[in-house]
């Protein structure tokens, strides 16, 4: 009896408590949609500055851009947080074909991935072993695979309904796929793209050499689709054709580059800090607007419709344009070191880096009283149509911060048409729709407002229970 | 405590029933997404026929297409319903312009609206009085209107999270404008496109003259939003300037077509129909890939799902692909006519007709305890997203077939892109996302099965409890 009497009270304090968060949180939706800043910026963004990889001439003028705005809008601080990030250089145009016969050739789209060495000058020229995915190098051994390119083609599941499950499930053969043929001999790898469309457009991203060193490094570049399609098919009807492909990719030194950070001081609770954020460094093909403008320009919007709309957090609302989360992470960890060595008590992050689509919910990595709470908001976003409320990661660049105090959360928009863009050439600011954007943005300042608003379930209050 | 045990028991069977459900409502979604038909059929639809105005060439080969194509599906019969149906043409293309000076014109983008007059052979220009709606008719009054065309700028609201509430608190300046400002002695009318974004696409859509005698009938024309920002703001800065359109459609005789049906019979209750269905016409600006070729595509995976996973149903399944949505209704109008006839049981209806993005839910026509029913299945929607279970409407063509004893429910895809393409030039094929078109087709059929399994509750049933 005494349960229900508890819960009778609390339900009714909710009752009571939602009328101004239902209020608040209709005014952040309504000045997100009807006098919205964030596709003006990633407008900019995308279409005046471009793609912005680490140590590019475009991500220091995305630095310079985003610091101007978040300058204009009457935060308490804004500032550059200096961080050294690698600088990876694509060179002229890769080059690639299938060469079924001496002379008889079929050029594909390529592309080389992100840190991969260049092949020499002329090329590597070399037959093709097509493999499902690592494991699958132990069984055909070193035999068959010595002197030839692996060519790894698993390609993502379409049923999973999540496309992030169906890239997880793939990603492994282009972060780790060289590293692991080197070990068998192979002069080069070709990665199926991370897409699950069929079409022309080769999908970078990241790859490691893990420990192999430098001298046995191979070349590794991404073919689309369409290319691995026909690759695959080719390799069916003759297994003894050639391939070609061309890169002459580097890796520089090191250089200076920075995370932008802006922040609106807490009003009862300064030194609890909420943190929102996206990475401003994106890959070179596109533009970089769905990965990741879209995450920077919707978390410069969370502190803005704040301002716009008159709410005074209580806690301290910083903003954090992470540089370098493609190729190395640098700012995210120089971040949390920092926070660390200030002994900064951040108490909830959110990243918002899975596109700009419309939003349905979020993810939450945090213990079970803080993923009650969350749920216990749910009816507040019900109206917004965001229902997915689920336990699972939050972001890169925020995920070097993570202590068991600290409540960590990814925004999750609709993922279907996601990886039809991802590191591609088509990565670009037509593809994103504003409203969609602008009810990213919205969502997540209605998150944010609530844990200002309520804070976080502290240990200490767990334990006391 | 009977109670509590009724429940208990219910809660008991619900989840050995689960079982088997969930694995057939996964059987649905893995074939639609490895081998579904509908992105295919869309294409030929899209990009083979095109536009598909009742009364046209192209609704004619849409009718033999499906016919074909539902033929090929082994379903136990397929048949064509004959409907006579307006035709309407469009005429050479629509010219318009503001005029500031004598001479001084910028063009604008305008589309006659469906049902409208022609202008005079050498157009029409005349000065132009703006208003917010059809309420503002009676305040601004004969004086200021007569001689004049009158300009509908009220926007859809953005605030609004479902676009289709915009849509539904603007339409009728599209519908029922030219009447209204007839009485006032307009001699044209000019409505701001419905589209929440701003751009050079003017979107057409059925308008009607209610009781207007013919002579006294006046044209209509849908305006690009960027022309409506252009026409408002000029008017702003001179109330007398002129505005100059010039179209040429016109009403036609009514025609014969069709609308075509498909059914796989019930092994068990054969007389008990459930319906799935899309319309098959569209307007002719563009290729009709939203509004409705994706929700005629659907309908058809529906019944061609059941067949690929070996599903038998016990209820008759009919796929209705119906005619004259858009300019008439008249397919949805004589196939319920035909239905009351024949004394046919209709159970359960679904129609999409919102596009083929994302599938979010359905909305429900129907009495409480059926909606009880469904709100108990949802959590076997949950792993695909389905989350919005609401009701509300269903949709055109299936509304005429409504009874107190029939479930009508309209699939709810994510509505924030639909009116940037809707009746516009820009409703084409590229898009359609595939894996969008395909979780909508699979949605669909998991909760046709649902119905086909469980059945309606039936009146008789309420009352007897």
């Amino acid at each position: 009896m005494k349960k229900i009497l508890v819960i009778f009270f609390l339900s009714t304090a909710v009752l009571f408590a939602q009328t101004e968060d239902e209020k608040a949180i209709r005014s952040f939706y309504d000045a997100a949609l009807t006098q919205g800043k964030a596709y003006d910026w990633l407008n900019h963004l995308s279409n005046q500055i471009g793609g912005r990889l680490s140590g590019s001439v475009q991500a220091e003028q995305a630095v310079r851009y985003t610091r101007i705005q978040l300058d204009s809008l009457g935060l308490d601080r804004v500032w550059l947080q200096s961080v050294m990030v690698p600088k990876w250089v694509r060179g002229t145009p890769e080059f690639a074909y299938i060469e079924t016969r001496p002379g008889i050739t079929s050029n594909v789209p390529i592309t080389a991935l992100g840190g991969s060495v260049s092949t020499p000058v002329g090329g590597i020229k070399a037959k093709v072993i097509e493999v499902q995915g690592i494991e699958d190098l132990a069984v055909k051994g070193r035999d068959q695979i010595e002197g030839k390119i692996v060519f790894y083609n698993r390609p993502m599941d379409p049923t999973l309904i999540s496309t992030f499950q169906s890239y997880s499930g793939c990603v492994d053969q282009r972060y780790s796929g060289a590293a692991e043929a080197a070990k068998f001999g192979a002069v080069g790898v070709i990665v199926r793209s991370m897409n699950l469309r069929l079409d022309d457009y080769p999908h970078t991203g990241s790859m490691s050499y893990g420990e192999t060193p430098v001298n046995e490094r191979i070349p590794a570049a991404a073919i689309s689709t369409n290319g691995a399609e026909l690759l695959s098919t080719t390799l069916k009807l003759n297994p003894e054709i050639n391939f070609y492909f061309k890169q002459n990719c580097k890796q520089l030194d090191d250089v200076e580059s920075f995370n932008v950070v802006g922040e609106i001081r807490g009003s009862t609770y300064p030194g609890e800090i909420i943190l929102v954020g996206g990475h401003l460094d994106s890959w070179d093909l596109g533009d970089g607007s769905h990965d990741d403008g879209a995450g920077c320009v919707q978390s410069m919007e969370v502190l803005r419709l704040f301002k716009v709309t008159g709410y005074k957090p209580k806690r301290t609302i910083r903003v954090v344009l992470f540089m370098n989360e493609e190729n190395g992470l640098r700012g995210g960890n120089a971040y949390a070191d920092a926070a660390k060595r200030k002994r900064e008590q951040h108490v909830f992050a959110l990243e918002s880096d899975a596109g700009g689509f419309t939003p349905r919910g979020f993810s939450f990595d945090c213990d079970q009283a803080n993923f009650q709470q969350v749920q216990s908001w749910k009816p507040l976003f019900e109206p917004y149509l965001i229902h997915q409320f689920i336990q699972g990661g939050s972001g890169a660049d925020i995920g070097p911060l993570k202590t068991d105090e600290l409540v960590l959360a990814g925004l999750r928009p609709d993922s279907q048409r996601y990886f039809d863009h991802h590191h591609a050439e088509n990565d670009t600011f037509e593809h994103v729709n504003k409203r969609e954007l602008e009810l990213g943005a919205a969502t997540m300042t209605s998150l944010v407002y609530l844990f200002d608003k309520y804070g976080t379930v502290k240990p200490e209050k767990i334990k006391g229970r």
